[in-house]
């Protein structure tokens, strides 16, 4: 074939190669699938194993902008996933087991075994609220039951409510709930709160703050109808630091009314499948981005977006954001590498 | 008054003095508003000579998640607006010429001789688009005549288009546009192009991409009902680089058909009023917030939101997302210095 030239097969050719994976479709995902959609860069969005992420456990959205009576949360995805497809995102029920970073274009493991390669990565894999195996919770999460007091603490003017958790997070939370709830109840495990000296002084001093100590959440009552109307509580001199309560145990159990009950008890950030990959973590497994108003990671061409970068807004209005920013950047870093290439990478001849 | 305590009249305790004042009422401010009134802070917003801001010039906005069919840019304004009322925002149709913030309670002095005070501040006053003066801009502005190609572009696919401007936002909006136009034109008064070498480079060697050197923009053809149809343009040898054209004036003109217009000439942050202060701002005018992402600025209480603090993606997701960003550091704000304020004054005796 003397004369002929041929280019090498490359991620630019081989049609086997995405330009852009979204792994997440929770707010972060969709958004970031509607900007790289327009874009022209086809993404593929792995929906996960709870499509739609953190928004589809909230009833009413009341603070995401553009919606003056509020909108469902499980609406507001549904909404989005349809903007996303219009403009030709393509969704797949899968989820990322394992990747490969260290190598280009990048590998995805897929939990159905299947192998997808991309070259560039937005990671908007979302956090997941802890929850605390309380009966009752599946239910009412949504109804009464929150994981956001700054999402759902208007809900609950005049209301008496619990925060579960003794640790910064719960302290924000219970100080914030102040602005509208009658009273705020901390109920903690142990007998010392967690929290940093700061926040911990800031709420014992609040008047409308009062403390259970040793004390576990046993119980939610209420229904979707009329939302939590109480909470069975258990106390033990010793506390719960570890153990959960076992039937039948001798000690103090109460039943009190509370018209919301709030987990503060944290989030983990979904990013297992990049523990062993060169993308930096932060101490609370959050994905690093580069310093900066940006979703760049230190790995180019991997990006993040939502609550997996954000451990301190978690908005879902702040999520879609950053997902269109994680668009915006991927498609910017796309271009620069396929113009670098063009620049520098003549046909290379076959003898 | 022997024995009897009484507290300096503070911040605290004075009635005029406002929690939060928002300045600017585009997507960021009404997005800060939201949830600075659901966090019971009663924000006023003083809405600034443009009501509304850069989305108002929009007709269509179809890459902001949650509308699968796309948002008018006034119709989502409005919503916004009425969203923020809802909770308890108030609206003035005032505008800010001086901030006094070296002193707290800050002060701000409006166009109409009223003076505000304010513990809290958030700059939202967005950024103006520089448009270029041809006739027919202001009927066909948001018709086929767009200052964002990231927003605008995929309305024109198959197009032939124009970019007004030589720098590099003009380079950008250009290479965008070639994923959906039929040709893309870049249209520069000068006979060199004041972009990076990198951005001209790449520009410069795009196959769809042709320039018009020493050429101006003169007038706009089309209708708001059929958009943008032609454009009038007049060249001249020595070329434009600092005086219009005039009537008269001996130089070539012609009209061309395209269907639409981007101008990429650069914005100008709103940040007059906030010269003289010790807000820093960057050598583009933008209000500087710290690094991370946060909308602090080195000045404690002041908060910047949108396009005022955001020189790179400007879409009105991102800045409904600082928005609420912004309302959520002031809250915390806030209620550290209260905190403070009571764990350490003590209540000052009278003699």
């Amino acid at each position: 074939m003397n004369g002929e030239t041929m280019s090498e097969p490359s991620a630019e050719t081989d049609e086997s190669v995405r330009d852009v994976v979204i792994v997440g479709s929770g707010v972060a995902g969709l958004s970031a699938a509607v900007y790289a959609a327009r874009a022209d860069l086809e993404p593929l969005v792995l929906e996960g194993p709870e499509p739609g992420g953190q928004l589809t456990l909230t009833t009413d959205v009341e603070n995401y902008l553009g919606f003056p009576e509020g909108v469902g949360g499980m609406e507001l995805i549904q909404r989005g996933k349809e903007q996303a497809q219009a403009f030709g995102a393509e969704f797949a029920h899968e989820t990322v087991e394992d990747a490969t970073l260290d190598d280009r274009p990048f590998t995805l493991e897929l939990a159905s075994g299947e192998h997808l390669r991309t070259r560039a990565l937005i990671v908007a894999t979302g956090a997941s609220a802890r929850w605390v195996g309380a009966d009752g919770e599946d239910e009412l999460m949504g109804y009464g039951l929150s994981t956001c007091a700054t999402c759902d603490g208007a809900f609950h003017r005049g209301d008496d409510v619990l925060v579960i958790g003794g640790g910064d997070s719960a302290m924000e939370e219970a100080l914030f709930l102040t602005k509208f709830a009658e009273s705020v109840t901390v109920v903690h495990r142990r007998e010392e709160l967690r929290a940093s000296d700061i926040m911990a002084d800031r709420a014992r001093e609040h008047d409308d703050i009062s403390f259970r100590w040793n004390t576990e959440l046993l119980e939610i009552c209420g229904s979707q109808e009329d939302g939590v109307t109480g909470a069975t509580l258990v106390s033990h001199p010793e506390g719960y630091p570890k153990e959960r309560y076992e039937d039948g145990e001798d000690v103090t159990k109460e039943t009190v009314d509370v018209g919301g009950i709030f987990y503060g008890v944290g989030h983990v950030p979904n990013t297992d499948f990049l523990t062993e990959t060169p993308v930096p973590l932060t101490e609370s497994g959050h994905l690093d981005t580069l310093t900066g108003m940006t979703t760049e990671t230190a790995v180019e061409g991997v990006f993040g977006a939502g609550d997996v970068m954000d451990p301190d807004y978690r908005q879902a209005i702040t999520s879609a954001g950053t997902g269109s920013m994680a668009a915006l950047d991927a498609e910017e870093w796309l271009d620069t590498v396929d113009a670098v290439t063009e620049l520098t990478e003549a046909p290379i001849s076959a003898d």
